[in-house]
């Protein structure tokens, strides 16, 4: 289980068979019933759940539920980080609470950054560019983990007293090598997880990448133990990184991904020198042969981020198949969508600006 | 070191090997030094410290100093928890601010007590009878760990932060096993220990038993990590229970302790019953060699407890020594001291009862 500790994500090759192994339900038949869901849903991104028929019963009986997500607020915000609040807003939409915490505590504990950094990241880098995206204030709860939510004493008390429902083994068992912080920070998570319950708001999702099962599984088995409902989840593939389909985003590989402050020039360069290609070895024999697009990150990306189109991202599709669309050609349109995408973003965020002021203040 | 494990005190037989081994630095230059000290300070009941010169200081140089320490509200208040908190006592009167709190947290996550009924034994066992001892209302700053100090959120981050600062295995040097539970009450335990300092107050002083000393330790390691001055501590013998003089007095053993709330016929028997003597093993013997004082526990309860003046002390030392005091004596002399002592406090416990509202509300 090495592959998913979730403070050194690598890339997870198998999602079927981990998803087997690790008892997390298929998503699939959720991905139809979801009206108007984004693009994460729609193609398959979302694979796997736990307990989201809880929450597809709230949205569909118009029941209170809320959606507890947190931002690690380190390093720049990139196209790896929209997954999870593209399906945020969307939850949003339906009329979930949305809880969105800012891990300052963690970051300081497992990453050396301090609180003022954190801040600042938090808000610049992330919070404004979700306001960007779509994320609105109402219904929005946002705080830190080192100022605490609302009720800040049940919060810390329901993090430390969480630690006489585990063990060392188990902990280990769940994260491998663990430390001291390791383990503060896993207890603060469950809390984040569990605080809405403690607002009244008794179903809760948490919808995460699959790098952080084992925190889903911990916070459940907590849950259970100290009498909470059993949070949901939904789990979702990592976007590939620009160095190939099983590679992923780092913030301290400026190379592998495309940030929402990169330049236009920026991004073709980065796209151009980088993106990794699964076009056929020379121009011959791609034209004979074509590519495979399911290996090509400049056609994951078109698909699991930038052609919302399904039409013209069949075509795409067909076309690098066949090898009448070449590679160059491929992240040409690439190149566009993105760029055409962050002129627009830029100038919601300016709008953003005067909205992230009146929520921190 | 598992002698000293903190949640499971066993006696400690050679105070003096076991204060070189660990560092402590030997008490009785103070001992001296302190005008109208309580008889555990006069009698040497108090044996070690670390950085007392401190205190000394800010005591002669009236500069501002705390007293930190803690109660664990499991079981009733007996007489082997009076030594702490006489030289609680004798320091606030010297102007040291007391900041005093209920292990509430710990007592839940190491000791299964819920939040209620410590408040409870917090307040009604331990508290009342810290006020009808003598404690003042002026300067004391009570607090639940469950609800913090003042400043809160100060408090709870330093607890939690503390946790980047050790490790598992340093961990598991000073404590032996240790468990996710014990690990979070050593770093609160830590944050109690420094909390003074986050209200300004930075020479702090935490009397405690030997049994803490691996606590004391930890914490001072944690705040030079940490930027913090360095907490004093001084390290007393523990009181014997009544089974020997090696014997602790347990919560669990009523049999082992006096409390507060025993009766003047309980004292009489248990006194009578258990109370260990150094006497010879027949009235002939004892007559002929005369009793060893030094393990007779009711002679030991007199010298560090209940007989203040020097004279009669000696007198029955000696005449305990020669034999002429016999076993049954002793003990009627103890039981006579228990009994007036308990008859009088009684009375400033009712009295203690308004001022007990007047802190809690």
């Amino acid at each position: 289980m090495k592959e998913i500790d979730p403070w050194d994500v690598k890339e997870v090759k198998d999602y079927d068979q981990l998803m087997k192994s690790l008892g997390v339900d298929s998503f699939s038949q959720y991905t139809k019933k979801l009206k108007n869901a984004p693009i994460e849903i729609r193609r398959g991104l979302v694979l796997g759940h736990k307990d989201f028929s809880k929450i597809q019963e709230s949205i569909s009986k118009k029941k209170k539920f809320a959606i507890l997500t947190g931002l690690m607020p380190s390093g720049a915000f990139h196209f790896g980080h929209m997954s999870v609040i593209n399906q945020v807003i969307y939850y949003q939409k339906l009329g979930a609470e949305i809880y969105l915490l800012s891990a300052d505590l963690e970051a300081q504990l497992v990453r050396n950054i301090d609180e003022q950094k954190a801040r600042k990241i938090a808000l610049e880098e992330y919070l404004l560019n979700y306001l960007a995206l779509g994320l609105k204030k109402k219904n929005l709860h946002f705080y830190f983990q080192l100022n605490g939510p609302r009720k800040f004493k049940e919060y810390q008390n329901l993090s430390k007293l969480a630690s006489a429902k585990t063990t060392f083994n188990e902990v280990k068992a769940i994260y491998g090598d663990i430390t001291p912080q390791k383990l503060i920070s896993a207890l603060t998570q469950t809390a984040d997880i569990l605080y809405p319950q403690l607002e009244g708001i008794k179903t809760t999702l948490t919808p995460v990448g699959f790098d952080q099962l084992p925190h889903g599984n911990f916070s459940r088995d907590l849950a259970s133990r100290m009498k909470f409902s059993l949070p949901c989840f939904t789990f979702h593939k990592l976007i590939p990184g620009l160095q190939g389909p099983t590679t992923k985003m780092s913030s301290s590989k400026p190379e592998s991904y495309i940030s929402f402050d990169d330049s236009e020039k920026e991004v073709e360069n980065k796209i151009r020198k980088y993106a990794f290609s699964g076009g056929g070895a020379t121009l011959a024999e791609h034209k004979k042969h074509g590519g495979n697009p399911e290996i090509d990150v400049s056609f994951l990306w078109l698909k699991y981020l930038f052609e919302d189109n399904d039409k013209k991202l069949n075509e795409i599709y067909n076309n690098y198949k066949s090898g009448s669309l070449l590679t160059g050609e491929l992240k040409e349109i690439l190149i566009e969508k993105v760029n055409s995408f962050l002129k627009e973003h830029r100038k919601k965020r300016e709008k953003a600006k005067k909205e992230l002021n009146s929520i921190i203040s």
